[in-house]
């Protein structure tokens, strides 16, 4: 499986999701400015994906301004990681990770070994969310029965992550478990995530997918062809709300009028308790241009307004479980996920 | 407002509407085989649309096989009818049309006359559409509050019939009406009529319209921006199932969830009585190509499985009103469509 991203001691090449699957080029970023951009214009996306990617758009910041006074060699540190957490206001993880590395930096007492430190972390951050990603596989593939049809919206897989995937990752322990599973890819508009990331990792490896528009969802859930919907995250309120790719909250209302399990799938740094519910998640809004162009041509008539939100809020009430690498939190989530959490703190 | 279809005594003219919004470019039909492979290749689209150039194909089947015996003159319009109603299958319109002017044809005494007789009978089922719609339009207008906001999948429009449109045409009533309509259009993915029909009529005539992507109809309906649903039909059950565009019943199911009415504007001629249940509609399934190449341009993998339904079914339970040409059906639909389907027969 293609890597989304690879640190190379110097710099960061991504792999650049706009191309694919029909391309698979690398861009270097050198700097953490090409880090951002390469966030801004979804080069990398996906929530655990830009925070490791913007972790080490920080370790590129450490080396550029290292020089001078501490004082104002950690205040370019903090400009380097407002832009990068400015990047993309929804997913989370970016402002997880990037006040991670700074707090490497901050509490580094050796002023010469910030970047080496902050490097260190970095790599430790990547590590980190592959064995997460293998943790919230093993706890979702337990869920599942056998043989299975898992519906997945947007791409929670490898690609989304440093590798292995989230909600892809529960499939691909399913598929590891010896569980016939079948999945039906939503192609995920207006990115098309599903037709060209998800479809794309899976017939890579092997495991059997049909990619659907997204306005098929409900119609198969109707027909009775899917035994659950999991998804993955770019935040997480503490009463359970996510938010998510839009159209997640359409997939999670036809999956509960059609009584099937919608689960969510992300890391524990995609909660964010600070948040008390959906409506304290900032959601992006993109370029109508994504809506009305495909592939560079006009689809649409001139003139013509477009709401392009990238994100919706899923209320906790439509959500059978939230799966992360420390366990599977079920509602109420206002006590589950904070038991989550805490665990984390205690560590 | 262009018009979809346009008989000029010898030939029928069609909008090619998988060019629009940008292309505004008329085929010449000079055959009852050009109306079918028009109708096939969606050219032209839209139940009351496609019933209305079927009939023309059988006028043109009329001329063209008007030589020798009577019984082998009625078996070729026979057959050009079987091929015409092949040409798509759910929607009913196109069966009803074809069987019309069938019945024309075999009630006609005079076989000197019967190309003229059906020429006849070809235009007034156009005009006769343009009427209902008008109607439909009139009906439903009454039911919108002021200012209200419609969100709309598909294209039910000018484009889908002889003019003015079915849910659209309650829109344009409801504008004539002098209260203030905002429009939320689907996209509708595969084929795009919301975002290059429905957005491109109502840019046309000047009419609020938001274009959307399918994921984003179900959260600006959960952000309180939606006051109702209207679609338009391929083919109503006995029972008040309605099949439509793929994606109407999710649209239906999150309209429902969030306390908003679902209507349904068709003509008459889209009810079917003998399908007791949506079970018994056909739902055409097209080439996955709609969905892995857009423009021409591969989105998805090689290799990768598609499902490519063009329609599906929403069952009774979450439509609000069926709005015809004769009035507002309401639940329980199996007595309100049977008496509107009986004033019909009564004429």
């Amino acid at each position: 499986m293609l890597k989304a991203l690879v640190w190379d001691g110097s710099a960061l090449e991504l792999l650049d999701q706009t191309r694919l699957p029909l391309e698979k080029e690398y861009v270097t970023c050198r700097s953490y400015r090409d880090v951002g951009d390469a966030i801004r214009t979804m080069k990398v996306r996906g929530a655990p994906a830009i925070g490791i990617s913007a972790a080490y758009g920080m370790v590129l910041a450490s080396r550029e301004f290292h020089a001078g006074e501490r004082a104002v060699y950690i205040e370019r540190l903090r400009e380097a990681a407002r832009d990068l957490t400015a990047a993309r206001p929804t997913a989370v993880n970016l402002a997880w990770a990037v006040g991670k590395m700074l707090d490497v930096a901050l509490g580094c007492p050796d002023w010469c070994r910030i970047p080496e430190v902050m490097e260190a972390a970095a790599r430790e951050t990547e590590e980190e969310d592959v064995e997460a990603n293998r943790q919230i596989g093993r706890n979702g593939a337990s869920l599942l029965g056998d043989p299975v049809t898992v519906l997945t919206h947007c791409n929670a897989g490898a690609l989304a992550t440093a590798g292995y995937g989230t909600a892809l990752g529960i499939v691909r322990a399913a598929v590891e478990q010896g569980k016939r599973v079948h999945v039906f890819a939503d192609e995920t508009r207006p990115y098309l995530q599903g037709a060209r990331l998800t479809a794309f990792e899976l017939v890579e490896d092997g495991i059997p997918v049909t990619l659907i528009t997204d306005n098929v969802a409900g119609y198969v859930m109707s027909l009775g062809k899917v035994d659950c919907v999991i998804v993955g995250a770019d935040r997480i309120a503490a009463n359970g709300d996510v938010a998510n790719k839009i159209g997640t909250y359409s997939v999670a209302v036809l999956a509960k009028e059609n009584g099937i399990p919608f689960y969510v799938a992300a890391p524990v740094s995609t909660l964010d308790l600070a948040c008390a519910t959906g409506r304290d998640i900032p959601i992006e809004e993109r370029d109508p241009r994504e809506v009305v162009e495909i592939l560079g041509h006009r689809v649409a008539p001139q003139h013509v307004a477009v709401f392009n939100p990238a994100f919706d809020v899923t209320p906790a009430r439509y959500v059978t479980a939230i799966i992360t690498e420390r366990g599977v939190a079920r509602p109420p989530y206002r006590e589950s996920l904070k038991e989550m959490a805490e665990v984390e703190h205690s560590k």
